[in-house]
């Protein structure tokens, strides 16, 4: 099987990169951002040949694209990385036994990372930049439709990593098939996490599939409650920034919840809305307090289906519920568990939503625009795990390491 | 489905759970202990029905077995658990951004923890202990053996809850079929986390199967390496102990690797394993060091099959190897990331060996044996995570809890 030699090659690059020193990655991750920009047409030219094969019309377009600035900014956020605390060799625990053991629990690779992503030629800089940081060999399975892009790309890296006198085989592209996902899915012993990126299709089929531990992400469904005792103002700004700073990411607002004693707030709340174009699918109680200051054309009927939609557009749901008892059901049956919010300004109402609420991210009046590695502090971001094993939320560089114990004796035993 | 509604129910108790103060759940832990104790003879009656149907020669006969003091310590662990602090709520990351936001990762229940084991009744008490005490709901699959002492236990449990008014579907027992384990692993929105505990076989199936998340637990292939400058007193302690204080744990040592240099010791290193029978599978130069010195009837000639297996008996392998490299890469081969050990005098060896051996436990001069959750100071232990997505080694309270971000602002938005 050559596909299991080339996971046996990730392996052994990746337990040579363990060993590194954090001065020798960062350098390497300079030169690559050099890389990058020295390499800017052969990059482009390859993004070029991509681009040919797409309509320009076909929404994935922009995502495929590449353009000198574009590839100036991923350069930049890769000395960004460079720049960023090492995550390895931190003591998580330290204790000594009454025996004299001594344990400590440090934090270290998890050897290879494998990415599933489509067609987003940029992932393929950013997942090297957080996996080589962090010690990490990866895997990656791009989309067909970058895939010229993807090798350009990879190309790239190879040569700083060869000239650097570091294993090649510290990033492997697949090819971009069927067979190489389901050859990385169960790569059991060679591939230590594996992370899809995507549309909820591919990351039910890699949860559904994998043999190998699997951190689900980024699909959001994602809700925002304005309380009996909400702000009307801060509704406005934070109902408006969650659902139309970008429709197209997973943090973006698919379903406002109101109070049924705040109805009549409602127009207002959703006035901005109204500014930017965005269709409601209201419930009937919404719908009867929305028709006529909100426009016609962006009014429609909510139904079953309105609620565990995610969206991705300029489009969202509005149900109204009588208690917070009831938005807290409510988001614990059609969320997705990545990001929720409660406007109010009662701090009693507040503590329940944020203890009862089943989510990586819980707020009280803010807007869910802010879940995202960067705006938490983490530096940067592989993707915003939506499941409870491993890390929840966004992921940064320390949430991409595991640990071990280190026991350290004098020829102790076990009674 | 009825499995659905089953799984539903526990969903639901577990968000029950959840909002249960600790001392709530302590009181009620100390209750289950006393209602052990005072159901004694129920439960040891059930205990006789499934003993009825093994042969008592079968190895699993004693594992299967209750006693009176059996439960007398079951009783005590789960007042033991009691007394450990909450797992609940601790604030693991705090800070304020530039805008004001105020992030907290705090951590929370799993929510449904499954579990799937063998014929130990044991483990029924142990898991709910310590899933009630970190806030989590647990649905048990145990083996057909075991399956009228779990239900009876299951039952003691029940009645505390309902005593107590908490939702009984706090605890449920799915009947011993394959068709609830299928359920089980794909129970996607329902199970939040999957253990299995027990042999290799379950173990790689429910890999291979689950649609939910999984730890693997517990299959050790445990090496220990005697280095050029080990100190042969400590290496006959330590390997004596790794190897036989209990045969059948999952820590016990497997394969000794021991420097060429050091052969000749390898007959004082193998002494104290002579007096506990155990038999060695040797390489061809450990056999011509053994012979003579080591039981004849104890020695047999390694095989390729020596190498990889879990012995889990008075059985063991013996390797010669030239240098701690080629020990590491043995290690890295043939070991299942569970407990490995050097015994060395040489720091930098030491070091060397910790870095570069890929293991939840790495030990320097002391017996693999210690590998275990009260040991580790973890106050109890539900299993030994083998892989490297969530917790890595023994996992306690701690290690079955996950976090939640809370994000508190006052309308701020994101630009």
């Amino acid at each position: 099987m050559p596909m299991t030699e080339t996971f046996k090659k990730a392996k052994s690059a990746g337990r040579k990169l363990a060993l590194l020193t954090d001065e020798k990655r960062n350098g390497i991750l300079r030169d690559v951002a050099d890389a990058i920009i020295a390499g800017k047409s052969y990059i482009l030219q390859a993004n070029v040949a991509d681009l040919k094969k797409m309509e320009p019309s076909d929404p994935l377009y922009d995502r495929l694209m590449l353009t000198e600035s574009r590839l100036e900014s991923i350069a930049a956020d890769m000395r960004n990385v460079s720049r960023l605390p090492s995550p390895l060799g931190r003591t998580l625990t330290e204790r000594t036994l009454d025996n004299g053991l001594r344990l400590r629990r440090v934090s270290v690779p998890f050897g290879v990372i494998g990415m599933i992503y489509e067609a987003r030629p940029n992932v393929t800089f950013d997942v090297f930049a957080l996996c080589f940081k962090s010690g990490n060999a990866c895997v990656l399975k791009g989309g067909r439709d970058a895939d010229c892009s993807n090798r350009a790309a990879v190309d790239v890296i190879h040569k700083v990593l060869a000239g650097h006198g570091i294993d090649t085989a510290a990033v492997t592209l697949l090819p971009a098939t069927h067979e190489a996902t389901a050859s990385m899915l169960s790569a059991v012993g060679y591939i230590d996490l594996c992370i899809p990126r995507g549309g909820r299709k591919l990351i039910d089929f890699v949860r559904d599939t994998a043999r190998v531990p699997v951190i689900e992400t980024g699909a959001g469904v994602v809700n925002t409650y304005f309380d009996a005792a909400g702000d009307t103002e801060k509704g406005q700004r934070i109902i408006c920034n969650a659902k139309t700073r970008r429709v197209s990411v997973c943090n973006a607002l698919d379903c406002l919840l109101v109070h049924r004693a705040r109805l009549t707030d409602l127009p207002a709340l959703c006035a901005p809305l109204a500014e930017k174009q965005v269709t409601v699918f209201a419930d009937v109680s919404a719908m009867n307090m929305l028709r006529g200051s909100y426009p016609d054309r962006l009014l429609a009927d909510a139904t079953a289906d309105s609620y565990g939609t995610e969206y991705m557009d300029y489009k969202m749901a509005v149900r109204t519920v009588s208690s917070a008892a009831e938005a807290i059901d409510h988001i614990n049956r059609y969320g997705s568990g990545h990001s929720e919010c409660i406007i109010t300004e009662d701090a009693d109402t507040a503590r329940q939503f944020q203890t009862r609420v089943d989510a990586a991210c819980v707020y009280v009046n803010a807007p869910t625009s802010f879940t995202d590695g960067a705006q938490f502090g983490l530096g940067a971001e592989i993707g915003i795990s939506t499941q409870k094993l491993g890390p929840r939320g966004p992921m940064g560089l320390e949430e991409i390491t595991t640990y071990k114990w280190l026991i350290e004796g004098d020829g102790q035993i076990r009674e």
